[in-house]
């Protein structure tokens, strides 16, 4: 950590500020230049970080070195995360993780017709909200414990994956038992209970980028998971929100290679939720595969206009096989293979 | 809601979605431009809302008329919410909420050191920390049930109303036995569990505006808690993202008139979280006034340097005096008041 | 153009406002919804488009249906745009223009090493800059017209077509006695007396969208160079402003389908600008080509750390030349096709 | 300027990046941490700021410590500027700039008309746009010439100084010999050499703030200005670019004290232009003043219906007067003054 002090401060403030860190059990190293003296910070990481210098009289600026995360950084694991999600479908590495379904479990006939319509594409990981974040009380909130159970069969049915999403500490324990990961949403990114808890579990999480979230907010983020002891975290790109309302929200490809140059996690790119519109999700997906994504999220259903949850967002399922064709086409060129789901959960 | 059928479209593909729109139980209004035909759709409010007419082939665009919210509009209740917090403080329709405190409580002493002097400069509202939301899991989380003692001790002792904030369903019954209004922060504005949660309580909420939330967004996270039968809410501003790292968030003064024009309910200013910069808390908090703001919330600690939770973003008692004697001032042009707490919870 | 007018407004103000239409030569359609009433306006697109309606009393919000571009639309001219840059390099259609060379001209030899290495990796326009918009008065300012006739010397003995930035209105006249093509620069994608300029010559245009501009903000300033008689514009995307600060700005890869479902102009993408970080250039450039973009825009030199300008985003020639590899590779997917330079200017 | 060295890197590759340094005629101080080597580079200010460092092999990040802006810098000039528009009206230390009038020059007679009734409710500075920015090439550019002409008239009738835009270098000279004040708008804040011409003058310069301008980048580009040996510049604050599209930008007032905690330069507050709605313009209004800012710029005109730009945004003469005597309350708890203007241009 680097100090920067006020111009035209005194000595003895200079000495008060460097006594002061050296009292947290800190030594310094003090660098006077022609316009500014710079201290650095030297000690234990964790002190360091924590110790509440910005508020020392003189102190102009903080300007942290170190990096918040450990577990999710790349200098503690070089290697990339191969996630095992179940059924031989691994993420990252080499390995995407192609996941479809519908928005919402809506019933067993509609969500098996879209499931294997998506296996048949290549999808190899089944999605499908049982609970629903809604931005209003007044929209369908999902099946709850149905919806997990239909979505169970039709997977285990088809020899798929499953994940789905979770939105309350309270459900954790109960989504545990049907599905074979977790979806943590935008919204609850910073939802630091929820985070903890499914830490405490075995299962894979898909971590998805809050809307105003850095790179390093969503490193945190995963970093309360791996600390609770649960190293199966994959980071989902999801879009950001802008002041171009043209898009539901901005994709943010950077993140990509962003993050798998601070981290040795899979990153996965969701352009459903990020664009909201059906005309750009097969050129973002293509883009996110170049870009080096460890997998595509897309939301498909077979009839968008009866959709009850963001139908027009959806790919029917011949558009979502077209752009898979061509997904797979560009993962060639890079060596990248899409793992065939098989066997027992 | 106005449906803008693409250019070009054939009068069987308009025939096809007026058809639609009928389907289910809404009527239409078609209206044939020189360049473009348009569709309004009128029935029952939430028929219409709710209706996927995005997906329907030959959609170009879905232009919402009516608000999604209902409880929350100036429609719905023309006069200001006046919510009651406890000890006759009373916030909004010209009753001002001054809430003052540390960030995270940390010990009975100098909590009690920071409330007697907070009170004495004309806070009305104890605020204090008992679970943080920390983005590191390696940060100081909160003193849990045992600060949720102290809070309330100090609170009945200088007889002030508190708030602290709730981060998890699962603690809201027990945040409830000790507080008299529950904060839920901006990471959990839309932890929609959580509302519900409070929904059901009889405690005003303080509701913090997620860091990319739109004040539409911000009304429909109230909704949420009026529609469980919760009508005492009361709206925070505390900043946005923003491109600009000068400051930690960029503080959105123009969503008080904003907010007071779309909703009866009350809406008051955080400028500690928003600028964190103990420099722009004093006239942030100013201007809040100046725009109306039914109250102003700001962090305070006679101990910056040691403070365990955002010590550098903290105004020290005296600073917190001598910005508070302005903002009475300012309060008189306005004809408005700072209810002073007295008697029994 | 739709108005929404306010709740519980009189017959007689309802009236007014088509009254006020009327006198400005426009005629109504006027839709009573059980909410809200709302009023079509029909009419000569200018004539709507320019009416000051919002403020008239009782009107609550102008909603616009028909795009403010023509020329720049879609629906103007169907088929993509090919723009011809010289020496048979043509953009759009499928063709793609892939444009390289270093920041600032400094020197003929280092300009000619630069160039001599991209054009033998496939690039097929030289870029480099004589006028530099720099934040600092203190900074490298570009060499000016001995820059312009370096970059020409050297694209007539590579036979290279070649773009450079202008950014005044007085300097349109010079360089186009030098260029093939102007490059609008993003600080001035709305300096309208310049587009104006720009607009009256015949020269192909490379106009990069602001750091805050929209889609519909991009296409409206292409428009000011098409009504000034000029075809030849090219759209650039090279970042937006983002709260996250580590990237230079955030590459928004989806304005490319985006603006190419609204207009026929070819759009190019550079993700030297838009990241700032050469370990992020190449899988940005090659998601760029995945997502349909009509060319890559990409600083190269030679020895970065000696660069005058931007040297630190700059990819090395042998860089360049390992992405424009695979960029061919994704283009082969999707059969496009990057033209080879030659003959005369 | 900090040096970050990557972790791992050799002791070889830490002694080429300190030769690189030396050889550029800086200073280094090495600092070795626990986990990260950090170089302070010492020297002579803009050899530093320009130093081309982040390209040398091993250098994770460059930390500048030193601003960029100097002639603008507090520590540059510790007291406060104070500019002499014309006609006695001063801004800065303790005098606000009151500007009003219409958007655009439309005639004389509601110039006039408007003029009066500004000067009438206290406003000290006339303004009027002669050459208009529109963001479509079909909308009424303004009157040139004949517009500057009435703004003259019209203002020496009233004896107050005036205010307009100039948008292009080439303007430069004629707006000089009519306006006491040139207006330099968002959108060419980062018109470099608009920003050298005005610099070259003796006017006064009003230099708004750009739509996604950091205080940094504002100051930088007074500083252009300045170092032309211009002095008399004014900031303006007029709102950024956001997420939420219900109001036209978003206000920020915390630039009023950040700015001038950085530099000595005053600011004045637009929230014509940031809100573009004329509910929000009065509150905003008024928590300028609390804000500190040195000044307020209004729209005003008597018949928004039928202005020729930016009618919905206007205040009517009654609307203006009343927030006028407002801000003069909110003025006077803060001791500061509003000049009234007089006697000869």
């Amino acid at each position: 950590m680097i100090i920067v002090v006020r111009p035209n401060s005194t000595q003895e403030q200079i000495d008060h500020i460097v006594a002061h860190i050296h009292s947290l059990g800190l030594r310094t190293d003090v660098s006077q230049g022609i316009k500014r003296t710079v201290i650095g910070v030297i000690g234990e990481e964790d002190l360091v970080r924590n110790a509440p210098l910005a508020a020392i009289p003189g102190v102009e600026e903080i300007v942290p070195i170190l990096k918040p995360y450990k577990l999710a950084s790349r200098e503690y694991q070089k290697e990339d995360s191969v996630i095992d999600v179940g059924r031989g479908v691994k993420v990252g590495g080499g390995y995407l993780g192609m996941i479809a379904g519908p928005c919402a479990i809506e019933g067993r006939e509609i969500l098996f017709e879209i499931a294997s319509a998506v296996k048949a594409a290549g999808a190899n990981i089944l999605r499908g909200g049982a609970y629903k974040p809604r931005t209003s009380p007044y929209s369908f909130q999902g099946l709850g414990e149905d919806g997990l159970k239909l979505l169970r069969e039709v997977g285990d049915e088809l020899e798929m994956p499953i994940v789905t999403e979770v939105m309350d500490p309270r459900q954790v324990a109960l989504v545990d038992k049907y599905t074979d990961m977790f979806q943590i949403g935008a919204r609850n990114m910073q939802n630091f209970n929820l985070l903890n808890e499914v830490g405490q579990t075995k299962r894979a999480v898909l971590l998805k980028r809050g809307m105003s979230a850095t790179v390093a907010d969503l490193l945190m983020s995963a970093e309360y998971i791996l600390a609770g002891g649960n190293k199966k975290v994959i980071l989902c790109e999801r879009g950001v929100k802008s002041f171009d309302s043209s898009t539901r929200n901005l994709l943010d490809l950077s993140i990509v290679p962003n993050a798998k140059g601070l981290s040795h996690l899979p990153i996965i790119v969701d352009p459903s939720h990020a664009t909201g519109r059906p005309d750009l999700i097969p050129p973002m997906a293509l883009a996110a595969v170049a870009a080096g994504a460890d997998g595509v999220h897309i939301e498909v259903h077979s009839c968008p206009e009866k959709a009850m949850s963001d139908g027009p967002q959806a790919l029917l399922p011949h558009q979502y096989a077209a752009v898979m064709n061509q997904m797979r086409q560009v993962a060639e060129i890079f060596h990248r293979t899409i793992p065939v789901p098989h066997g027992k959960a």
